[in-house]
């Protein structure tokens, strides 16, 4: 941690904030310079919250050199975390699609898509019961139906499930069915939800909020990791950002950043990054070229018929374009190192 | 509604977009143009879910005329919304201004902070018991050791109470305490708090999520009021954008939009907005004069102490400044309207 | 600066940098940690090029102290620059509202809403003669005899004048016209344009980037001062960012950082900030509200009629609106500081 | 183009606005709706300005329905423009690889760089002798000089060149240099330069704005077709946004939308899109992936002494990585179509 003061503190002020960071556990290496003063910190061996010394007078800034997540880091566990379902290792082995529809509309039309995706090569399926919805008006999901013909596609398939849970009220309900716990977007700082999924002995696919930063992103994944969920995957959805051309802008660029940075999973959502179908089959390549370990995508038989998200679900004939040569894009580890550092 | 075809769509395209609409209960009107067909959709008389139209094969785009939301919008009630708290008028007297500590600490600081807000001239009590915190590792607020503090504050005081309340879990015990039920950004999209919110008989004191645009926003009240809570109050509380000079970005065009769009009353928490306590003053001020109904800040006795939030909260000098001649940058209804159109 | 090493560097990766820091003329000072070494740089006088440094072997990090900019800042000269134009004190005497067409159409137009502007209070005039536009196939503006008609609105209302010089072969001809040179937001980063702006005699108006950090915005007006013209005044014209209920974004957060970072007179553009006619009084006011100098506004007669941004130009009632009281929102030095530090 | 009227506006107004159009000599359409008239437009065979209509009383919004960009459409040129420089077919064979310096710093580094980008498969070489710098104390390119140096780099190795022209003054001395005529995302928008490249014979790669849209980007490449020069490169190379873990966030769904709307080549600069050494090889393989027809990267053969933009460029051994197996990550066309429609 470094401490700017403004120029021309008065050293008083300079010893009442270095009593602060000795109140602190720490140990403050004052540095004066030309026109102000700064004070180096040491000591920490873990996380420090900054509050109380960046109120104090004279105080500019505060820099952590220290990242504040600590179990996510892989400084702390430098091998890759390999999440294990139905035989499938997410983390290890690539690629790794998850497919179905945006929504469970009808039985008929679950299990029909999870027969297509499964002959098609997808190794997970996906599907929603309990939907979050923009709108009051617009179809919030069949709910607990929706998880019994989720789990009958399951069986007819062979296909691990991947399902969200919304809140903590129909968290029991979604756990008993799924297995992985879908966390969304919208809930990636819903902290109840996030201590209770972190209690479960169920894997948690993690999607980044729509504008968190990398470090919110870690520290949202770290409130799991520290109630004992090591079962941890990151999906990058998209971010909010002026451009219009598509709903969001995919963050390729995180992809190599989190690789390099935690020793979790990191998936890719191209149909909600997207928001059309035409650009899911490009960026899921492009996302396994930057090093992800897996895609999430949406696909619907008749996709003009779809519920909700319908314009961003692939057809079929698109899942069979994407899976067709999709080893191609992953980086071979001897040659072509995915994490190049 | 406008449906935007490809160009050079064959007719038999048009025909089944056009009987998707009517199996809608609407009307379509083809226009037929130099190098494409528009179709003009009519006789909506409420939110319409364009989804099954956006995956038809050679739509290229659905434009919404009709807004979505609908209870919100002042085109449904054409007069303002004034909530009613303890005789304070919001939406209605100006300026309104709600202060208190980031979170409830101890009892001292709590009840000195309250009985310095309300000397200064407050109108309402803010304070945190539960906190929704970026880090695992940050201090988390009280729970309802605080909700204790807190309602001795306001009996002490005599100034209603806002509070936040993060999730369905906990949402008893703090509306059993609480003048105003605040909802924070994190879970402005956390849709199974707002249809409990929505349930309740307190007022709701809903914040902007950080990456929500104005539709969203509405929307997210529109959960509320049509679950049967009418008394919504809105507040911007900054976006996420590029610009690093501040912790958030203001958005305070969104002020006088909101305020010709919605009947709602529309608050501004400069805090949060800048996350620096020098900007607060300047910027309450600005919400004011932009036709904002009231403000929320963080105020602390000894902000070099505050467990949370201290580098934006006021000192009391601060909050004294702010105070001051601060219903000068309030427009006078006559002469100088807020609202202009 | 503060230099921060991957954690477990070795010593002699240490010891590289810090000789590449003694190379240029500056002090390293080692700050051993508990995973990491950091090293304080002190010795600074000027703004220094990290660049060298970065790409070491071992940083991670290189954390700037010292500000880039220098003549711009306040720190460099405390007290306020005032750029006096046809008596008129720019930085001092406060509200300043320069107001006229967006482009110069007709001779009568021009003529027209000049005198109406003068007469509602205007202090200068602005009005563009070669215009910038997205589009090819846009009005461009009348050029040099729009400037000839600017020169004798100039003359007819002894309003001082304020127009656009977008790119050097233009520049002598504007710059003999002119009393203030525009330099547009998509300019600022134009650094011969910036160059031979900086050797004029005439002050500049500088607008701020639609991207542009304020880093990157008092860097830009450094390359006029550094030229040797100190008569610079900023402007804050909006930002691009997600919200997309208005054009741009007005980022009221940089006004008062703008005046307590630099000595520059500060002002605000509320008709490009939101593009919409009926924003621009509440936000004109909402930034003398937070500390501007000064507003430019767009002004048509007939709107309506307008060859470019019609949409957000103010007619002569709604003019009248923002003159009427707009004094009451500047903040009166004595008990209401506009600079709170 | 559709234009929205106010619920409940008079015959008249829609009157007054049909009328309006007609003297644009458009054709009006209007569409009464439950609520409101909405005025459906054809017969414009190519752009139309808006702006008349815009504000017309009445009038909520003109929509757009035919693109505001001809020349660069593919609805006007359904096939791929290839520019050919050096026999290398950028548009057509790929991937095309465009490498070197950021910065001409030394004959000897530029010729050694040269030589081993060369020698390690680039098909141009790229290096900068006029840089624009966001600080006027920064190393600001060698100039002219730099400019002979190029030459040379280019006579020995055979590359062909790409430089960038950073204003008119020096345009000619650029041109009589270059192969490819740079116009780097600061310029995107400066107009005179754009007109000025518009009349060359030598291609231009043009860089996006840093928050430009896809439409103003493609209306910046209109500027240069509609001046005579179709041999238009485009370059996405990151954009402004909230994220801060790296410089820039590269918006790679522009690509294949780039590559659906426009016939122009898409090139990718991972360099500048991320400020981090690191990502260039994922994010290089990604631009592929999605599609596109070549990327630049700066290579410094000693990144740790370059004197701009060392952090972000490639040493030689990366460069190698990068290299090898590139063609891998470049789609088929016959069975993984770049562009899925």
């Amino acid at each position: 941690m470094l401490i700017l003061m403004k120029p021309a503190t008065n050293p008083d002020a300079v010893a009442v904030v270095c009593r602060a960071i000795e109140e602190l556990g720490l140990v403050p290496h004052p540095i004066p310079g030309a026109t102000r003063v700064a004070i180096g910190v040491t000591g920490n061996t873990g996380p420090v919250d900054e509050t109380p010394i960046r109120g104090l007078p004279g105080v500019v800034d505060v820099i952590r050199v220290t990242k504040p997540y600590k179990l996510t880091s892989r400084e702390m566990k430098p091998d890759d975390t390999v999440v294990v379902v139905g035989g499938i290792r997410i983390g290890e082995q690539r690629p790794v699609v998850i497919a179905g529809p945006c929504s469970v509309e009808t039985r008929e039309q679950t299990i029909e898509t999870a027969k297509r995706v499964k002959a098609g090569g997808a190794h997970l399926l996906r599907g929603g019961a309990f939907k979050p919805r923009t709108s009051p008006y617009a179809f919030q999901g069949l709910g607990e139906k929706g998880l019994e013909i989720l789990a009958e596609a399951r069986d007819i398939t062979g296909l691990p499930l991947v399902t969200e849970v919304i809140g903590v009220e129909v968290f029991e309900a979604v756990e008993a069915v799924t297995d992985i716990l879908q966390i969304g977007a919208r809930n990636m700082q819903n902290y109840p939800l996030l201590r209770r999924a972190g209690k479960s002995r169920k894997p948690v696919l993690l999607k980044r909020g729509q504008s968190a930063t990398l470090e919110e992103f870690l520290l949202a994944a770290e409130y799991l990791l520290a109630e004992g969920n090591r079962n941890v995957i990151l999906c990058e959805r998209g971010i909010r950002t002026f451009s219009d051309h598509s709903r969001y802008t995919l963050d390729i660029n995180i992809v190599p950043e989190l690789k390099s940075l935690t020793h979790l999973p990191v998936l890719v959502d191209p149909s909600h990054a997207s928001g059309k179908r035409e650009m899911v089959v490009p960026l899921a390549r492009a996302a396994f070229a930057a090093g992800a370990d897996g895609v999430i995508v949406e696909v619907h038989p008749h996709p003009d018929k779809a519920l909700s998200d319908g314009r961003q679900s692939l057809n079929l004939q698109l899942f069979a374009d994407m899976m067709r040569g999709l080893e191609r894009y992953v980086p071979q580890s001897e040659s072509e190192p995915a994490l190049v550092a």
